[in-house]
């Protein structure tokens, strides 16, 4: 029980954390300063201003409550805490300050900041996962306790995602030049109504709260950018399917099919990832 | 001077009536009332309430300050109030009262309003357009006097659309089990980013605004859902290519390309619509 408790208390701390993000990354976006390049990020993105700023939130707020940690990021990559080190650590934080960057600065009010906690630096062991809407709604779990959207209106409750057959409404990112397209048109076929959000973070907290049925991303997106929001869907009942237990970094790629049970049987049997 | 002055106090009448929207449709947003059906609308889709509800504000708010004129919406179709009839009319309100209503009910929190005002039912002579999201930004235009958009902040600017050669990030929308992919892949090619808003209005916007670089719909959309987005790009200097001077009714489709002159000529020799 002792666990619970501080996953609780984890996840209390990411929500904090992720009320100042929208604060601060809520009052630049929009602007020059936003996309403002101040260097390069150990994921091999160029880091923006505002991932900047969203990114030292989660070290201050983090530093503040722990003192021996990993904290695993795109801006700063791999990064050891206290007497924390690669052969004596047992608590790593999994973040990406804001998903979605593209969208915050050019000017597309939808992007996300995603927090995970792991007992290691493998993707299975994850414990407590968080991804924030910065302008709106909030999706949390915690591991085998379910998981919770909290609305706009800072309603909390729990979801839970259906069993039925059809893929209505699908998310999809397409790789540049949509080169991957003879792949996806497949998958497109069996859906009516596509979304490309261009936040994988909030994307799959869609199909965790049912607001889409299904999400797919080949291009492949980084392991970094999932990994709270497997979690929401794992205990939402859904499955996201990428490879299995994956070890944490800031550059490995995967492939990514999520949804109901019937919806990834049935994506899968085409795309075999 | 005397339309100006009438015309910008229209955009002052669309702004109150936009807030006011945000504020009912707000307010049930992602409830299970909100996706209630509670008839079947004159362009053919299912009335939901949280559309009925944003319809009624419109047609009350135009109704205060009007007596004779002809609103067209996807709800109650074409009708004329006060003395205005199909041959005495100079006054036309073309309203989609929730563009986006499937993200509105499914819980994705990006959904607009549209409104526009035009002295004849033909889409070229509107003179008015106004477009808001429901939680956030707000586009819109007088004829001759440029469009602007006020942020999250609620800070007012011009917007003015670059004439970039690249199409970097582009707006696409896809027909039912991906059926038009072939036609739209070879326009993917040309783009690196995409996105799938699901509000055409706010989509076009987005354009407008400088967010997306070009925005195609081969579905294709109502004219409804893009009348005022259509004014707000021309007058930031851009393109939104239909069929020539429509007349607006309810049930009218048209293929659509919108971005700057350079981005829509590069889009129409490929697809030539």
């Amino acid at each position: 029980m002792y666990e619970v408790k501080m996953y609780e208390d984890i996840l209390n701390l990411f929500k904090e954390t992720g009320n100042k993000i929208s604060k601060s990354a809520g009052e630049i976006y929009g602007t020059d300063e936003a996309s403002e390049i101040i260097g390069n990020g150990a994921g091999g993105d160029k880091t923006k201003k505002i991932d900047k700023i969203a990114e030292d939130i989660v070290i201050s707020e983090i530093s503040k409550n722990f003192d021996d940690f990993c904290l695993i990021s795109e801006e700063i990559g791999i990064k050891f805490f206290g007497k924390a080190s690669d052969m004596a650590c047992n608590k790593f934080f999994f973040v990406d300050p804001i998903d979605g960057s593209n969208n915050a600065t050019r000017g597309i009010p939808l992007f996300s900041t995603s927090l995970a906690f792991s007992t290691s630096q493998y993707i299975n062991d994850i414990k407590v996962g968080y991804v924030k809407n910065i302008f709106g709604e909030e999706y949390c779990a915690v591991k085998g306790k379910g998981s919770y959207k909290t609305d706009v209106h800072k309603i909390q409750k729990k979801i839970l995602m259906n069993s039925k057959d059809d893929i209505e409404f699908l998310g999809v990112e397409f790789a540049p030049c949509g080169k991957n397209l003879d792949e996806i048109s497949k998958i497109m076929q069996l859906a009516k109504h596509y979304r490309t959000v261009g936040s994988i973070a909030l994307g799959l907290c869609y199909v965790a709260g049912g607001a889409l049925d299904a999400y797919i991303d080949l291009r492949p997106p980084r392991i970094l950018d999932l990994t709270a929001a497997k979690l929401i869907i794992e205990e939402a009942g859904g499955i996201c399917l990428g490879k299995e237990n994956l070890k944490v970094d800031t550059k490995t790629k995967v492939n990514l099919i999520a949804g109901n049970k019937k919806a990834v049987e049935k994506i899968n049997k085409i795309l075999e990832i």
